[in-house]
């Protein structure tokens, strides 16, 4: 087994080369540590910046033996890591960070939301359902309308519906592939924030400022850092944060995304156990940006400090807006990072914007 | 032969790829760009973040040839780039930038101060010598002490000595090989300065503000950013980097060394026609740092801002410094870099750490 702090010259290894492996790996590069990464795609953006690829799905037996054989400690860039997976790098006595609990919450929805209430982090009111008959069951338990959501899987809004009535959930129970589902009562929020959070192998915590974010069907479009907020709020954020990191014995950087309601209460939307997107203005806008603290914390360093430098707006660049790249280039306030992706998809996410502007008193 | 600007999915080449040429490949991968590098040693510290490695040395026509047919364009992080090299790539139709102009000045030191003062760049007093009588009465001509350096190579101190007494030139002649020199007259300057200096393939210029710079044993320490400094002298410097860019076409970015005078003068010690270590604050101190700068230079981009967000104190780390990388990481006012190379040696830059305070108003 790998013994913490690594030192420079180690090798951290990524399931998943998407544009979170790639910055990840640029991270690592600064601090004279290294990045093998492994995904299905030889081209992935990560492959550009890391020392090896392995080629292979996630649940390769093969693929996973082999970046386990070149790295000192494994993370991820998406949560949907094969339970399978981490079972078999932890056999191989790869250290994998964050953890199989942290996975196992963050991917199934209802687990996640019993979770986030059993450590005082709370959420929306909410119900599982795995027939037609629960489904409608819950939804005039709950009330209508309410949100119905496949327990595993879906992000960016997929795999999943609004019951206008009760009357409707079973329908929507087997549209949604008649899969274990979560209904979840609406939140009345003013906002989305978002708190981006790290803990270190030492238990150590420390959150960025609050991001405030807007969405366009289902996908980040733009965050706003750090958001304007008093005191109070940024610190039930943080609390929040703390109570879910702890609970976890995390490691790592999580993505805890937010809804602030009218009356100053913070729920917490969904958790995020990797570096997150809206997290992407501390690249620009921070000393230590987001994913130099989750290698910090994976390799055992101490966690970096995490106040703003400036207030930072991060445009995401969704398909073929990267096409931009000239004008973006010419403007002096846009700082570009272009994730290298082939194929601009409608709403694949191709790069983003920081915009930067002086800190208000 | 490419057209500009590179659109990203282009391919930057680098000879080099020590940690000059890493970080260019950090900053060409933000912006959706590639690098591939050529380096005689496979394990360069730029290898572990390119797309492609030529283990060749740099005169070598085959790795010349591996390395063109990858680029779409060809930059350099040392200015002893061999001649038969630019020319074998200019042959393939690459663009090297800087370009062949701008390295000959920069390789012999006779020819870069003949040509500073033709360009108005004022330099110390200066006599070249061929043989040891030249040598002797240069040094004559010239008064004594003065400093001799051989016209080619040499850096960071070595390749250089001074002379006390013309009597004693013929012999410092000799003791250098009887190669080629050149006699300066000593700089009795306060302190030394440099501006790191860009230009477009459009002609425009920019320049970030100044770094003081202290060396010690010849090597680069520290340098503080933005060095205090009224605007005249500010100005004074940019004119002088305007006029040397603008006389030799130049694009990309070049590192100027200067002293300044008790009577506020500045002299043109050395141009480095590349990025260089009195730039490596702007990294941190600078939405874009000199790496991106260059990228975007000699991509056809629009050169980007340069103005500083903080003060900032960049101080290397040399040769068994670097085992200092616990302490380091524990501190939350060091930015750090590591290089990633393997050997401390005695003086060997491994790493760099910069230190952030707000600016002074």
């Amino acid at each position: 087994m790998a013994r913490f702090p690594l030192p420079p010259g180690s090798t951290i290894g990524v399931l998943g080369g998407g544009q979170l492996g790639w910055m990840l790996a640029l991270a690592a590069s600064r601090l004279g540590l290294n990045t093998a990464v492994l995904d299905p795609d030889p081209a992935c953006s990560a492959s550009r910046v890391a020392v090896r690829t392995v080629t292979a799905d996630y649940a390769d037996p093969e693929g996973l033996a082999a970046l386990a054989q070149a790295c000192d400690v494994v993370t991820f860039e998406f949560e949907n890591v094969p339970a399978a997976a981490v079972e078999q790098l932890a056999a191989l006595k790869v250290q994998v960070a964050p953890g199989a609990r942290a996975l196992a919450v963050a991917q199934d929805r209802l687990e996640e939301k019993t979770f986030l209430n059993g450590v005082h982090a709370p959420t929306v009111a909410f119900r599982g359902a795995s027939s037609a008959a629960e489904a409608a069951e819950a939804a005039a338990e709950l009330g209508a309308p309410c949100l119905m959501k496949t327990r595993r899987e879906g992000y960016d809004g997929k795999g999943q519906r609004w019951v206008e009535h009760a009357s409707q959930a079973a329908a929507a129970f087997e549209a949604l592939g008649s899969r274990p589902v979560i209904l979840e009562a609406p939140a009345d929020f003013v906002r989305e924030l978002s708190v981006i959070a790290a803990r270190s192998r030492s238990g150590e915590i420390a959150c960025f400022p609050l991001g405030e974010n807007h969405h366009e069907n289902g996908v980040l479009r733009r965050t706003h850092a750090p958001a304007a907020a008093a005191p109070p709020l940024v610190e039930q954020a943080q609390q929040i944060a703390a109570r879910i990191l702890s609970a976890l014995d995390y490691v790592g950087v999580m993505g805890v995304e937010l809804f602030e309601l009218k009356d100053g209460r913070l729920l917490v939307n969904e958790i995020a156990p990797r570096v997150h997107n809206s997290g992407h203005w501390t690249l620009d806008g921070c000393e230590v940006d987001q994913f130099e603290q989750h290698v910090r914390a994976i390799a055992g360093w101490p966690l970096g400090p995490t106040a703003a430098l400036a207030r930072t707006e991060m445009t995401n660049l969704l398909g073929s807006e990267v096409d931009d790249w000239k004008k973006l280039a010419a403007d002096p306030d846009a700082r570009l990072w272009l994730y290298g992706k082939g194929e601009p998809r409608p709403g694949r996410k191709m790069g983003h914007v920081n915009r930067l502007q002086p800190l208000k008193d």
